[in-house]
C-alpha cells in the first residue's frame, strides 16, 4: 500500500519509519529541496498547489494524508476527487482556523477560554472591553509554535495590535490562569473505532513545546476523552487528532486541536504499545487500531536549534534519540529524545540528566 | 554519518530503520534490483566484487558493515583500504567457514559437537568411523537456513554424500541429542565494551527459524556470555555477533556464530531497551552501547513464504509486524512479528493466536 503525505518534514519521516514495517511505501509532496522525510520515500518536489504533481501523487497512492494543518483547502479538494484523503477536508477547514475551531468547541458544549472574532482594530477594542485584559490575540490561521500571536497585558498593548499582526482576521482569547497544559492524542478509524492515549503534561517555552510527560491515571482522562470523542464524531474524523487543553480549577478548557500526529505524542514511539504514527496509518488504511496503553513511564524532550552530542544522549539509559536530519537553526525543532523508565522517580532524574545536556 | 551496508535485504532494511533516528544515512550495495532495503537509502546496484562501485561506497561512507557472512574476502580486504569495515575481515574469515569456526571454539575451550574436516569421500568415511552415526554433513561455507547440509543416519546415507553436497570442502558434525537450541546476541563496541541480550530459545523447522522466545533469567546465561566473550575478544570483534548453542545435559555446545545482526535477535526491536540493530550501529560508529535489558516478555515468529493478512496480525494486542517488502516465495523469509506481553502465560496464548494465523 502506498501512502501519500502532503509535507515531508519530521512528522512525515516518523510516519514512514512506522509504516515501512507494515509494508507501506511513502510519497512526500514538499516544495523544500531538503525535506527530511525524503530519506524514506519518494519526494515529489513541488508546491502544494501544483495540480500536475498533486495528480501524480493521487495516481500513485492508495490514500493521502498530511503532516500540517495549513494545507490549502483547494489542495485537499482537488486530491479528494481522485484518492481518499484523511483526515477529511472539513476537519482541516475547522482546525486551521481558530475561530471555526473555538466555535465548534462551543457548539459541542466543550468549555473554552472566552473568545471573539477580530476583523478590525475596532473589533479588537470592543472585544477587549468585553473580555478584559490580559488576553491573547492570535491570527485565525497559520499560527504555530507561538508565531502569529501577541499577549495584550496593558491598554497600550492594544493600540495598533491588529496592524501589528498583519491586519488579518484574528481571534482574541481571554487569558486563562491555567495550572497546566495537557494534551490528548486521540485516534479514530475508518469504521468509527476510537482510542485515546494517556493525557500528556506539556511544558512550553516561548510558545515552543519543550517537554511532554505521559501521565499515569490522570483524574481528567475521562473528561478529556469525552470532549475529544464529541469532536471526532462531529467531524467524522479519521486518523490521529491532538487535542490541547488548559487544566484549570479541576476542569479543562479547550485550547486547540491539531488534525494530525503531534509533537506531544512523540513519546508513544517507545512509550506506548502502538505509536501515534502507526495508529494514524492504521486508521487511514482501515486497519484495526493498536493499543494505546503505556509501556513504562515516559517523557519526551525536544531539541530546539541543535541536537546535543549524540554520544552523550546515547549514554543515558533507555533514552531514544530521534534526529530529524534537518539543518540546525535557532528556534527550529531538529530532534527529540524519549526517556523510558519503570517508575516516575527514576524518570524525573533522567529528565534532569537530559535537560543538563540541552542546557535548560 | 553515512553507513555503507554490503547487502540490501531485510537486515539492511532494519538497520536503516534503527539508524535513521540516530541521524545516520544508508548506502546499500546489492546486485538485486529489488533489494528491499533500498526504500530506506541509496542503492548501489552492483556485484559484491565490483571494485568501481565498492570504491564509490568507500568514498561515500564513514563506516561499512555487512548483513551476511558470505561476503567475499576480497571485497572486505579491498574496502578496508579506504574505510573502516566492522566486523573485521578476520571475523568474517572465521565465521564464514565451519571448519575455522569450530576449530576456534575448540582452541578457546568452548565445547562443540565432535567434528571433522572433509575434503573427499574417503575423509568422510574415516570421519564417520570415528564420530559415528547419526551425524550431520555441512558444506564449510555458504550454508544457511538448512541449505548445504545433509543428515547421515544410516551407512547407505554416507555413500556418495560428498558428491551430493557438490564435492566441496565439508565438515562432519556428530549428532547432538540436544534439549533445545538457544542463541546469544552479543555486541562489542570499538572501545571493547561488551553487552549481551538474554538468551533466546529458538525453534527451527526444516532448517529455518520459526520462533524465538526471549528467556527470563536462563540458568546458562552466564556460561553463554563467558563463551561469547572469549570469541569477541579473540576476534577483536566490533558489532553484533550471534552465537548459536545446543543446550544439552545442563550445558552448552557451540553450534555456530553469525558475524552480524541475527534473526533470533529481531525481538529486541520492541522487546529490549535498545535493539540489536541500534546496538550494532552504536558499536561500529563508536557510540556507547545501549541497554540490552528486556521490556516485558517477548517472542518473535517468522513469516515464511508469505505474510498473513495484515488486518489479522494488527488485530493482536501488542503485536508488531515487520513486513520486509519482498516478493512472496515459498521458503523465503518475508517478514516477522514480535509479540510483547507483561507475563509468560499471556505470551504463550498470544504465540498460539499468531501461529493459528500462519497455519502452523
Amino acid at each position: 500500500m502506498k501512502i501519500g503525505v502532503i509535507g515531508g518534514g519530521q512528522l512525515g519521516r516518523m510516519l514512514a519509519l512506522a509504516g515501512t514495517p507494515l509494508g507501506q511505501q511513502f510519497v512526500f509532496l514538499d516544495p523544500a529541496a531538503d525535506a527530511c522525510a525524503q530519506a524514506l520515500g519518494e519526494h515529489i518536489h513541488a508546491d502544494y498547489s501544483d495540480r500536475d504533481h498533486l495528480r501524480q501523487m493521487a495516481d500513485e497512492c492508495d490514500v493521502v494524508t498530511f503532516e500540517f494543518e495549513s494545507v490549502p483547502a483547494d489542495t485537499v479538494a482537488f486530491l479528494s476527487q481522485f484518492v481518499p484523503v484523511f483526515p477529511n477536508a472539513e476537519s482541516l477547514r475547522i482546525a486551521r482556523d481558530r475561530w471555526f475551531e473555538k466555535s465548534m468547541f462551543q457548539d459541542l458544549g466543550i468549555p473554552t477560554p472566552e473568545f471573539a472574532d477580530i476583523q478590525s482594530q475596532a473589533d479588537l477594542e470592543a472585544a477587549v472591553t468585553r473580555i478584559g485584559l490580559p488576553a491573547v490575540m492570535k491570527t485565525r490561521t497559520l499560527g504555530y509554535d507561538g508565531k502569529g500571536q501577541k499577549v495584550l497585558r496593558h491598554p497600550e498593548d492594544v493600540t495598533g495590535a491588529f496592524a501589528e499582526l498583519g491586519s488579518v482576521p484574528c481571534i482574541l482569547e481571554g487569558f486563562v490562569p491555567f495550572q497546566g497544559e495537557v494534551s490528548l492524542i486521540a485516534v479514530r478509524g475508518r469504521n468509527g473505532e476510537t482510542a485515546f492515549y494517556p493525557l500528556v503534561l506539556n511544558v512550553h517555552d516561548k510558545g515552543i513545546l519543550r517537554l511532554s510527560v505521559a501521565s499515569a491515571a490522570h483524574p481528567l482522562q475521562a473528561l478529556a476523552e469525552d470532549y475529544a470523542h464529541r469532536v471526532l464524531k462531529q467531524l467524522d474524523y479519521v486518523g490521529v487528532l491532538a487535542f490541547e487543553f488548559f487544566e484549570i480549577d479541576g476542569g479543562l478548557k479547550a485550547n486547540e486541536i491539531a488534525p494530525r500526529v503531534h509533537n506531544s505524542g512523540h513519546w508513544t514511539i517507545e512509550g506506548a504499545r502502538c505509536s501515534q504514527f502507526e495508529n494514524h496509518l492504521r486508521a487511514i488504511t482501515g486497519l484495526p487500531l493498536g493499543s494505546t496503553a503505556k509501556v513504562g513511564e515516559s517523557a519526551m524532550l525536544n531539541f530546539i536549534g541543535e541536537v546535543p552530542p549524540i554520544e552523550q544522549i546515547t549514554a543515558i539509559d533507555d533514552c531514544h534519540l530521534h534526529h530529524y536530519g534537518k539543518a540546525f537553526k535557532a528556534g527550529r525543532k531538529v530532534g527529540h529524545a524519549t526517556l523510558r523508565c519503570t517508575d516516575n522517580q527514576a524518570l524525573d532524574a533522567r529528565i534532569a540528566e537530559l535537560q543538563a545536556l540541552i542546557g535548560v
